[in-house]
This record gives structure tokens, sequence and C-alpha cells, in this order.
């Protein structure tokens, strides 16, 4: 156990790309405890793409992050000090601690972990929120049915590689869009998908349409830009879209969407969700999930950088595609 | 009755806006009849957006018109010669005889019309196609709640003046987006909107904004192209737009979404349809409407010109908006 806790600020917001100077690593006391409190000492940290909505002070989907406070996101951990009754020393937990060693809390949305079926950074990932966003952008906005094609980008990611593989549990065949050659490989046989375009290969069209030669009932994007109007062009009558995500234009850069016409031409239906707004879903999709990850049917990758130094440049590569699968941050040696 | 049937063909595809050289008027001999079928004397023949998908060879939502055939279009009219049971000479009656002044048929899909409580031309109009295009959008996919902003464009014409109208008789704020202060005026005076915008007048945005102050919760857009983009800009979250129209893209021109991120910011539905993919709601709809027509609770505007050489240029005028309401083609004297 340290004698001080770390934390990440954000001190300036980015303009364009996330830059290094954004954030400032600060050494503070770890906190004390008063009654009906507990603390945690965080294992691992989630990384996600949300994370860059909330670095601007604009209208975003997610709340600003406030500047010269401790970073926002997902943790697991022990609790190694409780003067709470619900929590023991020992306990596993997941909870919203932020980019630091420790946390504190009265227990308010701190969640006891079953460590014995599956790893805890499992909740956050496929068992946490990218899990259940893929859940719920499949099986709530797209619907798919037996037969039908459904295609994800950011196939190898948290939320895209559990999409696929819950589609193809549903009797669909799958098609996947990931970025670089070693990736779509492990999209196929790794996860399972039936096919993987890889979009940096120069011809997404056609490789679309070899991949899904029967057009497209339903996609889950991840990204939007260029690869939202390709599949765009390749939908089929009342086709689904789940919009979860469209990295491709968090840097604030123009996204214009040329293939609009699609959803008029093909009846399409385009949904964008966040899995926060309907937490109702979260018990049941989360037992769903954490069935098929102990049974070890649901398939993960992580990708792993040791230390909470690390953070920054592990959000950076995140948002440019450099991670493979779950991105996370390790925080204990 | 004239001793000729007159009709138009398609006898070649537009590029770009239609071009009179496309159509070509024939006179030809009045159709005979045979045992079950029906010689009708169209009196209106309707002029919709749609029409103009249908002259394109390539995929629309319409399935394409043929060449060197007669229009197609909706009507209604007379029966002069009946050899059906089923109807008597004297009927009226609403059918898809095109564009031409005589139409036989062995009665299916023939609808015969009460005469007595409205112009057998509202059926054409506002307790037609267009009314229950804009009965399903509003209805089924904005499915607007009282005291919503649901925002409409082309809204003095024969599908929005119906949605604005119904949005009203919810309890809803609603606000017209259409080309023109006198349109603008009917809009509000006529058709009761609560305030309407003219795209025209240069600061959509501004105007936008100060018309629907709280924000849009459902749109319902006929237009698309930088409209639509001015109004996602608007939406406030959970908000739902029904794409029924794109028509500031039908020539054929690039129409880029560029507010599209607005879909998950404000986690949005949107959906394109086409009235004909729901006959079952068509008898619900109708009559709906039917009731506030007779009523004289649903107001309209018809543009009404006279004569089948008209039709080539009144379909030309309503693609650029030149229309107000309904347009209709008026085939007796």
């Amino acid at each position: 156990m340290n004698d001080t806790n770390r934390q990440w600020l954000l001190v300036r917001r980015p303009q364009g790309p996330i830059t290094p100077d954004c954030f400032r690593l600060d050494e503070t006391v770890i906190p004390e405890i008063g009654d009906g409190e507990i603390l945690v000492r965080n294992h691992y940290l989630s990384l996600d793409p949300y994370m860059r909505g909330r670095l601007d002070a604009g209208k975003s989907y997610a709340v600003p992050q406030k500047l010269d406070e401790v970073m926002q996101g997902g943790t697991v951990g022990e609790v190694v000090a409780s003067r709470n009754p619900a929590f023991a020393v020992g306990d596993k937990v997941l909870a919203m601690f932020g980019w630091q060693l420790y946390g504190k809390s009265d227990g308010n949305a701190v969640m006891k972990l079953d460590a014995d079926r599956i790893p805890i950074q499992a909740y956050l990932g496929r068992v946490g929120m990218p899990g259940i966003t893929g859940w719920y952008g499949l099986n709530r906005i797209i619907e798919p049915r037996e037969g039908e094609t459904v295609v994800v980008s950011a196939a190898s990611g948290a939320v895209g590689s559990v999409v696929g593989q819950l589609a193809r549990l549903k009797g669909c065949r799958v098609v996947g869009i990931a970025g670089g050659s070693e990736k779509c490989r492990a999209v196929v046989e790794e996860f399972g998908f039936d096919a993987c375009v890889d979009y940096k290969a120069g011809k997404l069209h056609a490789d679309l349409k070899a991949a899904a030669p029967d057009g497209v009932d339903g996609y889950f994007d991840n990204v939007g830009g260029e690869v939202l109007d390709a599949v765009l062009g390749r939908m089929n009558t009342f086709g689904r879209i789940a919009i979860c995500g469209l990295i491709s234009g968090y840097d604030g850069g123009a996204m214009p969407i040329n293939e609009f016409r699609s959803l008029l031409i093909n009846r399409l239906k385009v949904q964008g969700f966040i899995v926060s707004d309907h937490m109702s879903m979260w018990p049941q999709a989360r037992s769903e999930l954490l069935e098929l990850a102990a049974s070890g049917t649901l398939r993960y990758r992580e990708s792993v950088v040791q230390g909470i130094e690390a953070a920054p440049e592990a959000l950076m590569g995140l948002l440019k595609g450099r991670n493979f699968g779950k991105q996370l941050v390790r925080l204990i040696d």
C-alpha cells in the first residue's frame, strides 16, 4: 500500500486532438474516511472513447469534465478500509473513482463484485459498460433476426467485439469493420465473425460489398464518417442502425454524411443512444453477459498499460485506434 | 364526354431537373371495356413529389416509371361505363389511372368515394395519400406528447399542413418551415401553426431558434439538406425525426448532412418511411382525417392547374416549391 494517492487532473481543454499538456499528475494524501465511508485501492482504470467528449466544454452526450478536477472514469479495486457495514476490507468493487490510485465513498454507486467467476477487470469491459452498450444497441435498437446480416465498426474493440459475438449467437451473418489486417484477422479467428473489412486497405466499398453480399440489415456504428457512409450505401430495406459512437469526429473535424438519402430510400431507422440512459436494462444485460463470459463463450481482448503515469498516452492511443480490445490501465504492481 | 383519350408518356429520363421534353402528349382512342370492367373519366390528377424519384432508372423508394408508358399518378373521377356489378355509372372513384383523361379497370384498387361529405379531390390530398402520410409520420414515428415542440418543413404543402394541424390538436407547439412570407403567413393564419420560419429569408438558424425557444422534440422532414441540418442543431434529447421526403436532393445534387452528430449527442431516433409500406393503417388514418376535414377542422389549400396539357409544367413547379398546398390538375372543363 502506497502512502500517497496519485491522480490525474484535467488542466486544459484540448483544441482538436488531445495533447499531454491537457493533464497534470498530482500527488496527494490518501483520504481519511469518516463514519459510513469506505476507502478503495483501485486496481484497474477503464479508458473509453466517451471520455473525449467530456473534455470539451460544449454540448456532448457526456457532462463536461471540470477543469482542475480528477479525471472521471470507471475503476475496479479492493476495499482497504471500511466504516460502512455493507462493505468489508477485501471486498472487490466497481465504482467511478476516476484516474487515481485511491477512492473514497459512502458506498453509493459502488457495486460489490463476485471475483470468483471472472477477473474483476471484466466488469470494466465485456461484463461492464462496454458490453452492456453492445447488448443494448443490438437487442433494443437493431433487434436482429436469424439470417440477417449485421455489420459492426470498431469490431475489435470492447463494444464491437461483444456486439458481433451476440449477433452470431442469434444466427446472424456478422461482418466486422476494423483498422488493419491484424485486427481483422483476430475479429474473424478469435471473435468468430463471418468476415472483417479492413477500412485502412483503401477499398472499403468493394470489400464491404463482398463481405455482405446480401446487403446489411443491422449496423452498429462506433465511428461515423466515411465508414458510416459506406454502410449506408449497402443497407437493405427496413434496416436499423444503432449510433453508439462517432469516434472519427471526436476531435472536432467536420464529418459530413453524404448517403443520408438511404434513410428514405430504404426506410431505415437510425437511433443514437447512450447506455447510461437505460439503467433499468443493466441487471438483465450484465447477467446475460456474465454467463457468456464466465463460460468462455464470450471471447475478448484487452490492451493493458502499466501504471497510472501511462493513462493520458493510452487514452490518446485509444482515440487513434492503437488499442486492441478493451483498454485498461493497471494501477497495482 | 370527349371522343378521344389524351395521355402523357415519359419518353426520356431527366438528367438533373425535369425538362418538358421528358414527356409527350398522345391522343388515343377511349378504351373499350370488357366483361367485369369499368371506364372512368378522370376529374383530377394528383401531382406529388414522389413522382420525381420514379423518373430515374436507379434505385429510389419508388419503382421506376417505365419509358414510353403513361405517367403514373393518383386520380379521382366518375364511372362513365360499367360492366362490373360493383360499380354503377355515376359512381365517384379513387384510382391510379395516371396522367390521362380516361382509365379502364377491373375494379381492383379502385375505391368508391362518398362524394356527399367532401369534394372528391380531397381524397388526393388531406383525406388521401398526402394526409395519411402526415398522419403516419406524426402518430407512428414522432409520437408527440402534449407540450412538446414539433417542427414541419414544407409546412404549407399537402403533407406538412396536415402534420402541423394534427400536432396542434395534440397540444404541441407547432413551428412550420416554408419558402416565402406569403406561405409563412398562411401557415400561421390559415393552418393555425404557432410560428413559421421562412427559409428563404437567409437567417434560418436564428429564426428557428426564435420560433422554437425550447428546442425541437419532433421534426417531420419533407426537404432534407440545409433545413434538416438546421433543425438537427436544435433537437432536444430523445427527439424523433420522421424522414418523409428529401425534395432538396431529388434532382440528383449532393446533399451532405453536417449535423449528424446530433443523433448521438441527443440520442435521436431518425426514421425514413413510405406510407405505402403501411397500408394496414390507412383505414384508421383516412377515417380520422375524413372526420376532421368534413367538419372543417382540418384546413387546406389547393393549387389547381386547368387541363391535362398543364401537368408537366405543374410538376416542375411543385418540385421547385411554386405550388401552395395540394397540387392538382383539373381534367374536366
